[in-house]
């Protein structure tokens, strides 16, 4: 497996950049503004708009919200902090205000954090109509006027949510998904890096030759996102997605994660841990669904339960910076973002070359004419080689895939797909079930 | 779980002390009297009589034996050994006799513990028409005259088998069965604790309000007893049957003990499990079905295979009075009696308040403007509320029972169950399976 | 379990020195007369020859390969290597050469060990058609002259490939395999071990009193003849085989060696592991069938997959000597040899007697009338018939066989099979499924 990559992770990581300062929350401009930027590495991402009010299962969709200006001012009208210097200062969907406040008033709108006194928080607002500002403790200190003015021009009215979906087709109408999140503000690992990272991974599916599968890429804000796209595609979904992958937290280079679906040893949780330990080699955390933060919720829902998992790299809630202003671009590098992405490549270029095979011969086949089967090394042994074939000749029942071969055996997988190639090739083995059909083909 | 009781340890106690005296075997006045006495504690108990010689699958239902005197007396009239001091001093089922015996003749007789001086063994002698009469190894010493007089004043003629029934109904015509038993003479642990722990469990019940399952107290005889009221009542059993206990070595205060059904893993056994260690946070040993000694070993028989277990305090066999007349009121305490009672009692409210729910709606449910999503505590953690929440909806797919979440999750079984009823209320879960038809009702 | 046996190691290890010298090849006269002298033994042993050329699913059958001399001599005529003093020196297929060669052409044509130099490595040249001579690496040391002769007087020719087979009835048709292989020659462990213990294992068998199961004794060449005897008995096989034994490495006293089948956890491989461990009690190395290396590989393969496993002593590949000459008769003993034989016996007896048992009464049956139950020891315990007993009516529901039940209870097999055979005779218990019809029995 020595493909050729098209970009490095310092192009992940510049998409990176460019994203970073975007001012997103669930609905709004913010998200639409985010699809333009990540256009320029997929340009056929489609942004779709699900009117504000739609029935979405359980959820109705709130009015959007944009917010165009926010700051506290002193007396003097100098502003003491501004939302321009830092989109976390106002908590997403606080309503507009332009009032003076005593200082006690103000300090109920305040939010800040005592024990990292250099972090401002990430807070939301979605359900309780008020406003909120979020602040380091050390800024909240220097409040010490007895009045301030505050303002907050701000729009909560009908429009829209807005996700984007990337369909790349492959040979088989089965799909592998992928999806990120989009409703998250000035943050890095959560949650820039899954947007950065899910633009690369989709443009290398999109290079990757002979892609058996089809993709679903995407793009939408976090849980109430994922709802909506859900019902809004269940069928197709129910009906195509072999495997899935939720890209959160993959831009940092301090640890591995895996969490899995929730229902345990599915295909993408196998294909993710020998991507890891196998492929990667690298010691990871692995999590289990009770840790569960993000769309996975909805994807492995019970009635959806779909094999969705994710590869992370520090998990969210589990490194120090999370859902503050610390969680900046400071935290990733461009070998954090790489890593987050070839994992999961690597774990889908398993899936892509998994199946499950069948011998078309009772007992083994004749493999000395046929060059499958060299001498014993002195005697004794065989040849690596050799082995495979005779691993492949020797289990291939049809009721084993080559990724549980490579378990059972401890034979590089990709190993045993080059020479089960070759024994196809031979009519030696053949795939187990029928030849797709034409309705299961892509046109 | 705060339900307050009608009655303490010392209740149980004091029942105890009552029954303890009566001179019980397989068969007879002993068993009617003891019955007498439990129905001062539960009423509504009743006593059926099955007549000797009545086949009851492979057992025919022996001779009803009474004793009424058995004393061995020196030549000078004078008593050395009488059934009025101890009961245990005649072997059940010993037949009558009046004659004067040599030393040597009376020694074929007797039986003592040589190891346990003070200690007289419970024997009985069901098959072997004799007479034996049990005493301590220092009485025995003392016998040392040449000749002695023993009589003993027993019937054993066509008569009955009695036991006792109570059933207690509950919402659904699903039974949970108790079975105790009622042939031991004087002693404590084994068997006066049965007795006295299972009138009060059934009051227990009597007094639960709101009862999902029907329950059905057995007082037997141990083994053949067991054996009839099956043979009686099998297709009841089988048809209504969803957990049971056999109550036996429920009065001391020094261990605690499972020993589970045939089947491993049945929902009985996952109950008394989780009551010790989740409940009372106890100590146990866990026992296998190997080790079984009393009527589960009919009621867990190949072709029986009730889902039927036995919580107890030191476990038959497993205690140095153990069959002998050292078990005695001293051994009991209404400490030891009382945790015999709240253990099996904790164990049938997890069974009452157990099932499987499954979401009814796709994807998660809309939770925070139900109240049923608080905001994360500093930012990253949920708390137990919403975590409760959270795995409640995120894992019922029918397929996984209330008791099994809670060992899962971790979350305490009370807590899921008073969360799962707000959201069974808010139409969020409901009950796997079909509303129970009205012939799955009692009436 | 003491049956007398009409033979001893001594036997098994004269007819191993017979067998030794004998020049086998995959095909040949060696094999006919190892054919006849086996039958010394069992007499009923059948000959079979399948013409060369005959397809045998995906293999063709070889020409027949004879040789009658073959030597090194140098230009004096002294003989310097001659296969009369090792059948070893010419590797199989070894095409016939009468030729002087230089020093230098003739290494090309020359196999030794550097490493063993003591050693003549077993060699074979099925598909290259050359010739090659085999000697000790001290032996080519002395090979200092500048030109040689050689000589090689083999045949390949259309001719057969011979395999051996016997067939013992029982009363059910169902069989139990027993398959050694022809093809190797001058080597003790690897495999004329196989070959004699096979045939006392053969003679044991069909002294065996009121066999319950056929047996179905096979001798062929390693692999390709394994795959031409499964090929011409498929159906036969499929039909029948319901345990079975690849006879191999069973004749050194060095080590025990377990290979499974590649199902794992079946009949075979249980009663292995238990003769291994409870009946000989010795410390075995349990390979995993990854570890395979003979004829389990046809029998095990996917489409064929019988449960045919081999207990080995010190196991092919695993001892120094292995595919030297080294393996000679040196290695081999009479308690070698004997505990290879009695090994697989004492598996096969195990299989012969287990069987699932079921209850024919509900409860448990009355056990003190029928004199199946004893008094408690010391009142609290079961002595080991009535814990026998006990458990074999506790458990035996139709879903458990007498093996599981001695791993379950840790009761000696043996010891179940007894009280069992009791309990059956009694009508207390009878064996699960359908009385045999007609056409399951032999005639």
């Amino acid at each position: 497996m020595t493909i050729e990559f098209s970009f490095t992770g310092a192009d992940i990581y510049a998409l990176a950049e460019e994203l970073f300062p975007i001012h997103r929350s669930i609905t709004g401009n913010g998200v639409r503004r985010t699809h333009d930027i990540i256009r320029k590495v997929i340009p056929g991402l489609v942004s779709h708009e699900i009117p504000s009010g739609t029935k979405c299962f359980d959820w109705t969709l709130p009015d959007e919200w944009n917010a165009t200006e926010a700051y506290i001012a002193d007396m003097d009208g100098r502003r003491v902090l501004d939302i321009q210097d830092n989109n976390l200062h106002l908590a997403n969907y606080s309503v507009a205000v332009d009032d003076v406040v005593t200082r006690a008033g103000l300090e109920t709108h305040l939010r800040s954090l005592p024990d990292m006194p250099d972090a401002i928080p990430y807070v939301t607002t979605y359900f309780d109509r008020t406003w909120i500002f979020c602040l380091t403790e050390r800024q909240k200190q220097t409040l010490t006027d007895d009045r301030y003015r505050v303002v907050v021009k701000s729009t909560l009215a009908p429009g829209a949510l807005t996700y984007g979906e990337l369909l790349i087709p492959g040979r088989l109408k089965d799909e592998i998904l992928i999806h990120t999140y989009t409703c998250h503000p000035a943050m890095g690992n959560n949650e820039t890096s899954g947007m950065a990272v899910t633009a690369y991974l989709a443009r290398a599916i999109e290079d990757m030759p002979d892609r058996r599968y089809s993709y679903r890429i995407v793009y939408a804000p976090e849980t109430i996102g994922a709802v909506a796209y859900i019902s809004r595609n269940l069928e197709a979904l129910r009906r195509s997605v072999i495997a899935g992958f939720v890209m959160t937290c993959v831009g940092d280079d301090r640890a591995w994660s895996l969490l899995p679906a929730r229902r345990a040893g599915c295909l993408t949780e196998r294909a993710a841990r020998y991507a890891l330990e196998k492929i990667l080699g690298v010691p990871y955390t692995a999590y289990s669904y009770l840790d569960r933060g993000s769309d996975e919720r909805q994807y492995c829902a019970p009635g959806i339960n779909l094999p969705v998992v994710s590869i992370m790299r520090s998990k969210y809630g589990a490194y120090p910076e999370y859902h503050t202003s610390l969680d900046d671009m400071s935290v990733l590098s461009p070998a954090g973002l790489w890593g987050g992405f070839i994992a999961t490549y690597r774990a889908i270029e398993i899936i892509e070359r998994n199946e499950t095979l069948v011998t078309t011969v009772l007992c083994e086949p004749w493999l000395s004419p046929r060059g499958l089967r060299m001498p014993l090394k002195d005697g004794k042994t065989l040849d690596n080689f050799s082995r495979t074939v005779s691993h492949l000749v020797g289990y291939s029942d049809g009721t084993i895939d080559l990724l549980a071969l490579a378990e059972l055996t401890g034979l590089p997988f990709h190993d045993l797909v080059l020479v089960a190639d070759s024994l196809k090739d031979q009519g030696l083995l053949k795939p187990v079930g029928e030849t797709p059909s034409p309705d299961q083909l892509t046109s």
